[in-house]
């Protein structure tokens, strides 16, 4: 449990060899781009490498694994990537690796689960270390290692849009986009929209309240609604960020009923707001402007929750 | 009507006083942007200069004009920033100003209107080239130049999303980011949408038919619904990319129904199809990606008409 360098972070990856990489449950496109990127770069040292995904690996990020395929080796080095804390793995990944070497990682509140721990908190996305370390590991960017870490710095901050982007972000952009298909990762990720996601959504709006004066939004997706529209896990991404996009809204709130009888729900804030906070009033946690938790009820007893505590916050 | 370099823009520039910097009609955020950073940047190498901001001021870029105050001369020298022809300024601007010394463009179907004309196609937005003119100028960038280039580059590529994004785009942004609050910048021109501008999202998508086997999407507004809703023109921006964001849409069109009995008529491509192309099949112009037009009619007659040639197009 001690944090490292990211020379450090070289030297380990140097030194070891037959590496498992951990990506969170829920996947998204920093983990795995992060899980990817860091695989290929120890696949060119002559390292054997694979990406354990932990969760469901969604459709829209086919374009990312096309080309990998599994290395048969038993694991001696297990790095996890974009991974806060063990809460953010699965169960069965949680027991199958007890001890995890290194965490690479951009939360700033990353609970130091693992032997060695690189966190910068400045970086936007987990896929701007990994860049780093690919660089400073001697090794050149391939068009697979430039479409993970296009998909990682572009999803995590919503297309350069969000507070979280910085300027490097934006010339890591420029730096891996004459390597990948940029344009399409682009269609993927912000532009196309499925007609299933396009009605989930207008349902959702459905469901939007205000509270607190106008300074807080609520929208709500129950398993009977995602029923009716035949909605899977990629109609329901990005739905998260639909209440705080209203003028005046410094709070957007998504409760998103799942299968286990819990509600799982995302907190998005302006300003000052700190999203973190909020969600740690539940157990769950995340960054200032983006975070979660889950929350055990039926639908109108967990919103009320939600919006006496929102009330109470604001 | 000569093709000039950017070197001759600049002597162009320095050699000449007393500038009228014209925008074209319905100004959006890379002709402001342009304009006024190009203003600020002659009035550091102490010129006269002003910005004819032709047709209405949309509020939400009232943050680029805080600082900006009209100076009092006759103008010698007529500068228009991202005006691809004429038929862009309004009548009044067009009788005004009846010489145009020098265009600065980036639209590929600048008609050569002016005396001295500088178009670079490559260019995401216009902005990319005032801010080269002014490094070439030899001037720092400030913080009301810094504003004005991110707005110019951030809106015309959809917050570094759109296909026309470049290396460079990406670079700009790195570079003036420092220099001004982008993240109040993206908020107003990204995340914020007023309850009303949502109320007239829904009902535009209320509107949502397909064509052309799912290839065209088509979506309109009237007076009559802008009137029931209380929308002006804020409310109504950004309606034009509804329809591409669908699954399987290659052309998207918004029809809005304008005073003077026209439809103003935008088209927005996927792929290969040209929609520049398209929109001059009704005398209008553009991108390949973004283009548009007026057709005069009832909704029924210009609705009927787009569908037949988008069939026939696509």
């Amino acid at each position: 449990m001690r944090r490292i360098t990211l020379g450090e972070v070289c030297t380990l990856l140097k030194e070891n060899n037959n590496f498992h990489i951990l990506t969170h449950n829920y996947p998204d496109g920093d983990t795995l781009g992060s899980g990817f990127a860091l695989c290929c770069a120890l696949r060119k040292l002559k390292k054997k490498a694979n990406v354990i995904v932990d969760g469901n690996y969604p459709s829209k990020f086919t374009y990312l694994n096309e080309n990998y395929k599994d290395q048969n080796f038993v694991p001696q080095y297990i790095v996890s990537v974009d991974v806060a804390s063990r809460a953010l793995l699965t169960k069965n990944v949680q027991q199958e690796y007890e001890k995890i070497n290194l965490s690479i990682d951009h939360h700033a509140t990353n609970t130091m689960f693992a032997e060695n721990v690189y966190v910068d908190g400045q970086c936007a996305a987990c896929c701007e270390i990994i860049y780093q370390i690919i660089l400073d590991l001697g090794l050149e960017i391939d068009e697979d290692m430039a479409a993970s870490i296009y998909t990682g710095v572009s999803t995590d901050t919503g297309c350069f849009c969000y507070s979280n982007t910085t300027e490097n972000t934006h010339i890591i952009a420029a730096k891996v986009m004459p390597y990948c298909d940029w344009k399409n990762i682009n269609q993927i990720n912000f532009a196309i929209k499925s007609r299933a996601k396009l009605k989930m959504e207008r349902m959702v709006y459905d469901t939007m309240e205000f509270y607190a004066g106008g300074k807080c939004a609520i929208i709500y997706t129950t398993l009977a609604m995602q029923k009716a529209l035949g909605a899977g896990d990629d109609e329901m991404e990005g739905l998260a960020s639909i209440p705080r996009e209203i003028e005046g809204v410094l709070m957007g709130i998504t409760m998103r009923q799942k299968d286990d009888g819990t509600f799982k729900i995302s907190v998005r804030t302006n300003g000052d707001i700190d999203a973190a906070e909020f969600a740690a009033k539940f157990g769950g946690g995340g960054h200032k402007g983006a975070a979660g938790c889950s929350i055990k009820g039926d639908l109108s007893t967990v919103k009320y929750k939600l919006i006496k505590a929102a009330e109470e916050f604001l």
